[in-house]
């Protein structure tokens, strides 16, 4: 076997879908930098660069490139609306990060400890417009349509967490509207988008859709599961920072779903009240092992990860298909 | 004469032009009260009916019918237009009031006061993807693109009027500028929509901007000056409430750029450093009105308002030419 198969064998999906998209990510960079400046508003830049300069890892633009790569795109306005992806996850971080009274972002101070509430919330309106500019340049009304309805889909999720974060009654139901907002609605935005710049079919649009929503929850399910069993090194997020945030995330949903009264009584006052103590931690995890619920939370991420690569199968046989399917695998691999 | 003649005469233009657009109005808000909706999260239409339903004079939302009125138009996307130039409206005061702290608007506790700061910043989002949605309906790329530049001119506008507020190097250009984003931004955004939905030519869709930017400058220039010299039973702001919040009005600033070295300490203090004391408003005032500050403030809010009026001039002669024009007169009577 020769030295590029056996790269593709042991490369992340993630870098070899960068090393692919190399200089067209160098493109959407020109083009991030390039918009976020302002003539007046010297403060839209330094928000701006803090977080984008952090270098997240460009997941959702490069889900863009991939999809309109695969469906034979040839243009440039691809990279448009990687650019305008990038955008608004950027600016829902800004707001998410005062809503959440976030204080570190990608290892760095964020945004609104840095400056304050009122630029995060201003420059997050400021790159949201900028998206919507962007996108206008396309010409594509099609493609308004798709990034206004997920805009909407984020903004309602956002809100819906916000009111039924906390309540013990949230079904797996409103769970997945919630996951859909903050992670799947632009994941598949960025997936259909690329198609239909692209001109594909009918049937590959929405294959390209089910993709990335399907990517989607199945990344933010197993980012839940980590919260209880990953290893902060390799994750970058402490062991329990969700539990500690009150969280009611997939696994505890599942638990709470088979609490008798003095399990409910102590999901209620960790994650209702806000009341912990020490060792509650470790018997929130005892809880949700002793009825399946982290099992089971597993289960459903692999299956997410499975309806991705399934989807993948509306679209032509591509390198960069290969690619997309070893991403849903890979996104379960660290819960599997 | 008759009686509805006699009425044009006494009747404020605004109230002319809802009388004319009352079942066009009455559709907006349905559409309004529909768009708010959301089938899991219950708080955005809360948060949202309590903004809307505080009764603004939806001026706004009238500009575009007018517009597209004067231009013969004869469909109903105008209402779709209005309805999202409103939510674009209401998603600003939610920010607004969140990046000032605001505790009072429309004579009722502001949404951040009665729910919190996260509601207000992401149903804001929410209703920003709303208008979004909204726009997209109408199809019209040229209108999409209006709107995507008049939201990157308030979000920009905000940005800077947070930077620039009391720097007393704050020019009158920039002054502008920032007014552009708070006001004027959106008011030719609403008028030049109309007459682009209206299929009018470029003459007149340039002048309905022209016109919408004019009236918004000179409406802020007036707000700017009813702080120093309105009653506060018709304005229903207080005197003095610009200079308490330190905000670097159009009549400051002419004050400060003819001020001499004991006058600059004192705006300095004021207004840089916040450090009011009793009497500082009577002073503001009498330093304002010897350098004719407030006279030059009123001469350029006068002339703002008979450039809207000019603008008309390129339009359809037409009763409702008639109320917009009287309109631009009215918004500078409050000062003159």
């Amino acid at each position: 076997m020769s030295g590029p198969d056996l790269d593709a064998k042991t490369q992340k999906p993630h870098d070899r879908l960068a090393a692919r998209f190399e200089a067209k990510l160098e493109a959407v960079g020109a083009l991030i930098r390039a918009r976020m400046e302002s003539r007046h508003a010297p403060r839209i830049p330094e928000v701006t660069a803090h977080l984008v300069g952090a270098g997240g890892k460009r997941l959702r633009p490069m889900l863009t490139l991939a999809a309109a790569d695969l469906c034979g795109y040839r243009g440039t306005d691809d990279e448009k609306l990687a650019a305008t992806v990038e955008f608004i996850h950027t600016a829902t971080l800004l707001h998410d990060d005062v809503v959440d009274e976030s204080r570190q972002r990608r290892g760095r101070a964020t945004a609104n400890l840095l400056w304050d509430n009122k630029s995060s919330i201003l420059v997050g309106d400021y790159l949201f417009s900028r998206s919507f500019q962007l996108m206008v340049e396309t010409g594509s009304l099609r493609v308004l349509d798709i990034l206004a309805n997920a805009s909407a889909t984020i903004a309602e999720g956002e809100v819906l967490q916000l009111t039924a974060a906390r309540d013990l009654a949230t079904t797996e139901e409103v769970y997945l509207q919630v996951v859909r907002g903050k992670t799947a609605a632009l994941f598949s935005a960025a997936t259909e988008v690329g198609g239909v710049i692209a001109g594909a079919p009918d049937a590959q649009t929405r294959a390209l859709f089910d993709y990335g929503d399907a990517l989607g929850i199945a990344f933010q399910i197993a980012d839940d599961l980590l919260d209880f069993q990953g290893d902060a090194s390799a994750t970058g997020k402490n062991v329990g920072d969700d539990f500690r945030e009150r969280k009611l995330t997939l696994p505890i949903i599942k638990a709470v779903a088979k609490a008798d009264a003095e399990e409910r009584a102590f999901w209620s006052r960790t994650i209702e009240k806000g009341v912990q103590e020490h060792g509650d931690l470790e018997h929130a995890i005892a809880l949700m092992t002793s009825h399946g619920a982290l099992d089971a939370a597993r289960d459903d991420a692999l299956a997410w990860a499975g309806r991705a690569v399934d989807a993948l199968g509306a679209l032509p046989d591509h390198p960069v298909r290969v690619m997309l399917a070893d991403l849903a695998d890979y996104v379960v691999s660290r819960i599997s």
